[in-house]
């Protein structure tokens, strides 16, 4: 069982009863409406050796369990507000607590979060596992959803995809808030994710939930360090904000796009269901050899 | 260090910038100002071999983790809305996720929480490392927080303390939320807690925050299954509300209380700052002998 059929069965004993639950599992944030305005909630974790290595320094570890989670607030076109933690660790010093500390409030502070609460306990064995759930805020006229692309839809992505261990980039990655605020308040885009774990795993997610299929153009994807298509399409951790625009807004968009990330045009939704065709140069590329990045196996 | 001393070198690191952060780290849970409501947030986790033994049913696990997290809000006089997960697992089987959802699902029903979102991991060596944010709400002016208490003050436990393992009572409590919002919405107590690391090692973090001290009387602890005071005041996971009231208000709860749970006044608050005091029959011990339940050592 993978990570993918594994949420498919949730999604169907999980039950959302409340009519304020306005979007459950399966996007990047649960949508909460508390107080008249949607709130938005998400959970991710980091884990020793599945995500960082045992000496990767503290402050890289928080920033990294923070960001993460501000990119699925990002790709919602939110603002991030708040953060729980949880930690089980084990065999880690007193001084490596305090780093990861005040890393993790350096990050917090420099995005405008506030750490509001937590647990910690100690695993039984060698190991550290970091939870942290981000609590944040979405005007309901800005709100990105995976099930908003349309035929004809262009697909674009922020920066450069691939080689994101060996560059550092999955630590060092900066979460696309400014550009997820930006493209989802002057409605460039309704349909928006953050590409976590590799294009080729995270772009069918979004096919399935608008029920569209797609074309990919591989010369088109922004290879980081000239790195090759499987490694942009398979690598996970890129962290960076994979949307849908209608041909005119793009091409606005393109003209207007105040920032420094580069955008790129990889392709175009299209009707065909579930499908997901790779060309080259206008010739179909039928076997490109990925399967994307999953974190679970079971 | 130990997990209280963790905790407030946390308070002087994290700095809630927000006016919105009403209370941040250090109480059952954090209050969040949104949309003009207020808005509850905890996170806790179970760990295997710490929380629950390996052969423990994974629906009792789910429960578990969800229940003790209600009894946080339980404790601040609050609604349990919203929960998100995280697991970080190694070796389960399909059936065994499957029996932990449906555990999940079906004790998050009776409570009338919706399973919002998150996050499944692998753990690289055997262990399960479970977490769970849970959303809430609270009416303004019912919240009950850990600072509340007054010289004076009568403490008062719900239900019976100790002997938590043995028993089963760790799998098998219910958390107290219609007493708690009882308490809260009536007005009879602006001070709560939920007793989650046994009493000695809970009350006193009641008594920091407050400022004051307390007298507690030994013979009117309530020992489930006839345990001893050293189980009572030190084992762990009680999940039973702890909480002050004024006497004249103590006197009328009594007279009203509509609940099957045993109410006992244990002691009383007094003005001698972070100064606990065990009595029995009116003699002090000055040696009862325990420290409370960390679930932390670092």
């Amino acid at each position: 069982m993978n990570e993918s059929t594994l949420i498919n069965q949730l999604k169907q004993i999980f039950f959302c009863r409340s009519r304020e639950t306005v979007v459950g599992p399966g996007d990047d944030c649960a949508v909460l409406e508390f107080g008249g305005k949607y709130l938005l909630a998400a959970a991710d974790q980091v884990i020793k050796n599945v995500h960082y290595l045992p000496d990767t320094p503290p402050e890289q570890i928080a920033s990294k369990l923070l960001k993460r989670n501000i990119s699925d607030i990002a790709a919602m076109g939110g603002i991030p507000r708040w953060a729980l933690l949880t930690m089980a660790v084990n065999g880690r010093s007193e001084e490596w607590f305090q780093r990861f500390f005040a890393g993790l409030e350096d990050c917090a502070r420099s995005y405008g979060v506030d750490i509001a609460g937590g647990d910690l306990g100690s695993l039984p064995e060698d190991g550290d596992c970091l939870s942290l759930t981000i609590l944040g805020e979405v005007d309901r006229n800005s709100l990105c959803l995976r099930k908003n692309a349309h035929p004809g839809d262009f697909i674009v992505v922020t920066g450069q995809l691939g080689n994101t261990f060996n560059s550092g980039h999955h630590l060092e990655f900066e979460p696309r808030l400014a550009e997820g605020r930006f493209l989802a308040e002057n409605a460039f885009t309704g349909c928006m994710m953050d590409i976590s774990d590799g294009l080729a795993a995270d772009l069918p997610k979004l096919l399935a939930e608008s029920g569209c299929g797609a074309e990919i153009q591989l010369e088109k994807i922004p290879c980081r360090n000239n790195c090759t298509w499987q490694q942009a399409l398979s690598d996970g951790e890129d962290y960076e904000l994979l949307f849908t625009a209608a041909a005119d807004k793009c091409a606005r968009l393109m003209e207007c796009w105040p920032f420094a990330v580069p955008l790129s045009v990889i392709g175009i939704v299209n009707d065909k269901k579930s499908t997901l065709i790779y060309t080259e140069n206008g010739r179909n590329v039928p076997e490109v050899g990925v399967g994307g990045y999953e974190h679970f196996k079971a």
